[in-house]
């Protein structure tokens, strides 16, 4: 036991995804007092194996007796999870996600669990289609308790990139592309993998083929699996190319270019000219895709999406304890 | 060695692809005398395995003294294959392919080799991009044989599908489409994975989902990722769809529509409406395009993939015999 953070600790806020979980130790009054996490996610634990993986990760930060709040966001509340939190239908307010929440039966009296709802979408005459997130919520939420009554287009990039709708605190409606795991699938199993390489995309003559790859998907979308394949081409006849990873990494650029040009040519029809994008995800990833916004004449603005998920996870925290 | 086929064999016709080797010993007269293929393509063979490869599957037809022509199109053409026949750019016309055929050195004396090229094409000011084929230019020569004179709209379905243009037995241009690549990756590796079966295209529901799903990309070709993503939420959340097996094939009808009809959105852009587009491939791959045209208001006809080989490699015969 850390005595130090036992003393202060209020409460306990947890991440736990697909593939990974993390951890922040959490005083009074918000200040972080320790982070921890781990490698096991829902993929990879049975439910009897959750509460054993948290004390493993936390269990330090644990006084030896009374209650601790952890309050949990992602897919430890999936079905296949440690206990489902049912999704909650949008559009729907950001600060009652804790309305969901269930508790899983724990063997540690100090454990008190709350597992967060995920979001599910239903088709409308406005059209909405089915979707549904399981953590990101708790990161829009986190948005929305830092600027209360936000109102603008989010996009949360990633595997399964997400873009939300928030009017007034509420989320109004969302969409999710598989962009991500697109480039993943191609760039690793498909022809293109013997084309491509490391992208780097500090490199201007990546820069270059990344941005002018998201012009191309948003002039001519309909022609997506045509330029996949045009990029095996142009590696086999392309003289202009330079050799070895240089050219690797100018084609996985354009690869990435295009399948988030995909993605922008999808969203990008309904945003105003002059909407401001929030970005919530890690920096580099964020930083590609601003590139790709301001390209298309987008602004975008970001958001730490640590700190994003830490602001839901206190807002879900003082609704569950209020 | 087979006497009824030795004494009768004027010529072998083989198509020699990444993956496999289909051969047809040959008469005069064009009278197809037997077949043979091997599982044994470009993918697995090193030059020097060729020879024995072909011996392995059309040895005995030899006679056991004289030379045989034997004429090659596909990936054995390829530089990684038996050796390289160097690409002829686009346009060009179909019967002259046999110009840029290759010999490779042999062993048995019996054996009078050629690689028939494959198609480049380099990017101008009409549209045209990088492509390449190998192959599926020979099935066009046939085609062009069979119709002289042929002008037109031709499909090859298949892993990487390929749309031409044909004007007066020129290849004017084409373009490739990832489409049976794309499919495999989603449904063998994607987080799409779990919700698909065996797609069962004789199945009312699922043809109706098949072209539900070419109408909606072809609708909304922007929106292919998100639809993607799609499948997988409608698994989650629709209580309509059927449970098991026939809602396994039902998604995957569906993953077929939205590939072929972000295809098709590309190419029928250009078709004039009364076009009849002529598919040359297997005939169950072919009858789902010709579906999927058909919900798009376009006509088809069908040409069988192995008579267009043996046709093409029946011209170039000719032209390298005359």
């Amino acid at each position: 036991m850390n005595a130090t953070i036992a003393e202060r600790l209020a409460w306990v806020a947890v991440d736990w995804g697909s593939s990974n979980l993390r951890a922040w130790a959490m005083a009074d009054d918000g200040q972080v007092l320790a982070h921890a996490g781990s490698e096991r996610g829902m993929l990879s634990l049975a439910p009897a194996e959750y509460e054993a993986e948290l004390l493993r990760v936390i269990g330090n930060w644990l006084p030896a007796t009374g209650r601790v709040p952890v309050r949990v966001c992602g897919m430890a509340g999936a079905r296949q999870g440690w206990r489902e939190a049912a999704y909650l239908p949008v559009p729907t307010r950001l600060d009652g996600l804790a309305r969901g929440a269930v508790t899983p039966p724990v063997s540690d009296p100090r454990l008190e669990i709350s597992l967060l709802p995920g979001l599910c979408q239903h088709p409308d005459d406005s059209g909405r289609t089915f979707d549904v997130m399981r953590g990101e919520e708790t990161q829009l939420a986190g948005l929305a308790a830092r600027e209360p009554g936000f109102s603008g287009a989010v996009c949360l990039p990633g595997t399964h990139a997400k873009w939300a709708r928030l009017e007034g605190g509420e989320l109004c409606r969302f969409e999710t592309f598989l962009t991500g795991e697109l480039y993943q699938l191609l760039a690793s199993h498909s022809v293109l993998a013997h084309s491509l390489g490391d992208d780097d995309p500090t490199h201007p003559a990546s820069r270059e083929a990344f941005v002018d790859a998201v012009r191309d998907a948003v002039a001519a979308p309909q022609a997506f699996s045509a330029r996949l394949f045009g990029i095996r081409a142009q590696d086999l006849l392309d003289a202009r190319l330079p050799a070895g990873e240089a050219r690797r990494a100018r084609l996985a650029a354009r690869l990435s270019g295009l399948v988030i040009g995909l993605e922008l040519s999808e969203v990008c029809r309904e945003l105003p000219r002059d909407s401001v994008v929030t970005l919530i995800g890690a920096e580099s990833l964020c930083a590609r895709y601003a590139l790709a916004l301001d390209a298309l004449e987008m602004a975008s603005q970001r958001l730490d999406a640590g700190a994003a998920v830490l602001a839901g996870l206190g807002l879900a925290h003082a609704a569950l304890s209020g």
